[in-house]
């Protein structure tokens, strides 16, 4: 095994302050000796109660506290959920260094630079197998693995304490599309040689078997862009650079050029061209003004917006919105996603208003055009069959998804004491004989919009102001208590059983009733 | 055939008011030579960006301005999305008789009662095959259906350019909970005889196959109230007798008592036990403080919520604010409904809270504990191949699930100009030569909060103050443009990114300038 330094303390402190009781905003610590390391930073998007709120953030009281103590970060892949976090956190404390694979890099290091943090780190590129050290206490070693991003990594943490191994996110694909395959040998030297704690990936952990593998999707996609007799539009998440991979060769077998709407897909797809992740000629790209003299089937448009969501090129062109696509009977509009819990009324909309233009739609669950990055349950058992870990902590998931794949690991052999259920801020200690849960630090949310960070009691008025309205009433008085003028009344979001005139005289006579009284008792009391 | 008048007018309207485009509100005008009839009246609840609405109702415009035609309404059952309405339109007009199944009428009689209505309209009962004449225009009967709910019809309407059948909302359903078989035979009947129109439920047509029988999830039900070693809670949706009547079987069956907790599955059981479609012994029922004293294995409790309705029992409990029940380590929760869509979060965050009290939670597609009340498509395909008819019409059900109807329509033979897929307040032309949209009345929706009916501008301006907040700014000034006092400044629902001291210094200098200004230019008009 790697050295690290093994004297002073005897625990290892894991701390997650995201990613837990939901999908989302991905985010951990681990410290031990006065060291701190990060392993990942992501952001989760606001639910509906959250007016006006762009992003959510973890509270980072406890970073901030500790900022000394932070000697570097590792980041598993390239998601906004793992990474978006970051340039955030950068504006309140610096980190020294942060090790990530080169398709993860590059998009952020194109996110700090937006946000004129770019010198509060280093960014540095790893390879697969490569091995770091950071600060005294921490060697952290990158494995290839299979995600829906390209350049995805479960990472080994050798601390004086023992072998972590944190998976990231993955999906156990023996046919991914780039050909990079997920490196089970390593996992399996790890597992020979004893590891004493694995964190995974919860996510899928209620559905039964195995995730399909990515490329599961191309004969699907290929026929169903084979029979259409107009133009294609097909919408993904912005990060699949397999899935997007799959329809750039499906469009050049096809004979069709290729328009990107969206910033986000455009952004993803230039960072993986300049790496190599996704590899077609320059030709086969268009831009739209270029598409619109060709003949429609000669076109294949790849958009945002599988989400429904607001301001995405896809919602806007079903809405007539967008200024350069109006759908056209002959249209087939491809949904290669699913809509996550939370958005499906937004989808279905999406879907019906495209419908209602002419689009022929093409989306849901029986047409086998999309498939999770995450593995199922028989990919997380492979996943504890190879590392053999002493101790286990399920992470990534909403709570019944953690007790849930505790469950299979405890099917496995895994004793329920060597296993525990966390929330956000709990501090896992870890030592070679146990696990347990040691306190908790400052785990809350913090809300951002565009002015800034948000506080919880904005947000409360905000939501009163939702539901009631609000009422405005500018009155001036002599110094006698008598008005000089007729009270100005407005009103905002308020509903109006009478009409206005009234609910002015009310207001009115209800003023002058303090008035007067106050003055009375004013006068009353220099009697 | 039964004799209509056949005179004057030759063609039929069918105007529905609600239920397209939408699952909800379903409400639906046939006129004839100055005669309507209303089919249903629902409600629909907001969705989440209607903030402070109760419900909504669709806009009856049309039918305030033809009070004098309206002859009569008939009711196909007791759901909320078909009689929700009625009470907020006695309102607003009266309806001269309204027919229905006798649990939908009892249930309407409680609304009405509770709505200070009760007079404006005379309620019917009717029975299975019973058959009713509306004006000189419309010949009713109604033929028992299976749907979710107790009691339900399918209509056969007789009018003068022939025989229109609504389906109401049904499944076929051969092995009923309650044994009343759907009345096939009629329906083959008018088939054989001659059917102008279908006008069908959609609602699952996009699902291929049968829906199974509600009998199928007794097994799974009985089992896993079997298997559970302490307290039993149930969460279905208030108005599934059948289910209810099953879970009471099993409870007795199992010599557990029951407690039944939400006032909306209090009062639905209360009617059904009156109109004996639940039949259980008094002493099954005891209220939540005489189980307390009972074992937890002989106690099942019955409760709302299933859709993690902010207000419902089941919710409350999950947050710890129910006053009766607090989860303990053993308490087995099962939810027997599937969230609909847009309340994916709320149930899951209700389960995720239930496990971490210690509650056992059953839940999720795979444990057949919840079917639909609607037929799929081999369902829709069946009623289309018994009633063989000339025009198709497809209602109750999303824009996408109205084309899937139309298209299994077509692969029977229907042609496709012989249906039409229409929207909220259009006017279909149904002649024995054709079917046409012609024209639209008005079909917007009308918003309901604790006050009464919300506009639409108001709606916006909540949405604008959610999103924003307010700001007040009280100042008064003398006669030459002076600022009498600093200016008070209010802030709710507004992010500082700067304190607010600073805030009220520079809204001051504003206001200053702003005065001095128009004094200046006041001075100079009368220079
Ligand atoms: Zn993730
Ligand atoms: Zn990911
Ligand atoms: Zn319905
Ligand atoms: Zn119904």
């Amino acid at each position: 095994m790697t050295n690290t330094n093994t004297n002073t303390e005897s625990t290892l402190k894991i701390i997650p302050l995201g990613g837990l009781h939901e999908i989302g905003k991905n985010t951990c610590i681990f410290e031990i000796n006065d060291e701190i390391i990060l392993l990942d930073a992501g952001l989760a998007f606001p639910s509906d109660e959250m007016h006006g709120i762009n992003i959510v953030l973890p509270d980072m009281s406890y970073l901030r506290e500790n900022t000394h103590k932070i000697k570097g970060m590792i980041v598993t892949h390239g998601h906004e959920d793992h990474i978006g976090g970051i340039p955030y956190h950068l504006k309140q404390f610096d980190i020294p260094v942060i090790y990530g694979p080169r398709l993860a890099m590059s998009l952020l290091e194109g996110k700090l630079q937006e946000a004129g943090v770019g010198e509060r780190t280093e960014l540095r590129k790893v390879l697969p197998r490569e091995v770091v050290r950071i600060g005294k206490s921490f060697v952290v070693e990158f494995m290839r693995n299979t995600h829906s991003i390209a350049d995805s990594f479960t990472v080994a943490i050798h601390t004086p304490v023992g072998l972590v191994i944190h998976t990231g996110d993955f999906k156990i694909d023996h046919t991914p599309v780039d050909g990079e395959y997920f490196d089970l040998h390593r996992l399996a030297e790890h597992g020979e040689q004893g590891v004493l704690c694995l964190i995974s990936d919860s996510t899928n952990s209620e559905v039964p078997g195995f995730t399909p593998s990515e490329r599961s999707v191309y004969p699907n996609l290929d026929r169903i862009i084979r029979e259409a007799k107009g133009r294609v539009l097909v919408t993904t998440f912005a990060s699949s650079v397999h899935r997007l991979n799959m329809l750039l060769e499906i469009a050049q077998k096809q004979g069709r050029v290729v328009s990107v709407v969206g910033r986000s897909m455009l952004n993803v797809i230039a960072q993986a061209r300049t790496l190599g992740y996704i590899k077609c000629p320059d030709a086969l790209f268009q831009p739209l003004h270029a598409v619109r003299h060709l003949p429609d089937e000669k076109v294949l448009i790849l958009t945002t917006g599988s989400q429904g969501e607001p301001m995405s090129a896809l919602t806007r062109i079903s809405n007539c919105e967008h200024r350069d696509i109006k759908i056209r009977p002959g249209d087939t509009v491809v949904f290669s996603a699913n809509p996550i819990p939370g958005n499906t009324i937004a989808v279905v909309n999406t879907i019906d208003r495209l419908m209602m233009q002419g689009a022929n739609v093409v989306y849901g669950k029986d047409k086998g055009i999309h498939v999770s990055g995450h593995g199922c349950q028989e990919d997380q058992k492979l996943m504890i069959a190879l590392t053999r870990p002493k101790f286990f902590l399920p992470v990534h998931g909403e709570h019944r998804m953690l007790v849930k794949h505790s469950q299979t690991a405890q099917s496995m052999g895994i004793p329920p004491e060597n296993m525990v259920i966390i929330d956000n801020g709990n501090i896992v200690e870890l030592s070679p004989e146990g696990i347990a849960i040691a306190g908790k630090v400052p785990s809350g949310i913090q809300l951002v919009d565009n002015s800034g960070i948000v506080h919880d009691n904005v947000m409360k008025e905000r939501q009163q102001l939702a539901e009631d309205g609000v009422v405005t009433v500018a009155a001036a008085a002599d110094g006698n208590g008598k008005l000089l003028a007729k009270p100005e009344v407005h009103l905002r979001g308020v509903v109006t059983p009478v009409d206005k005139a009234l609910i002015q005289s009310l207001v009115q006579r209800r003023i002058e009733t303090t008035l007067s009284d106050r003055w009375n008792e004013f006068a009353r009391n220099f009697d």
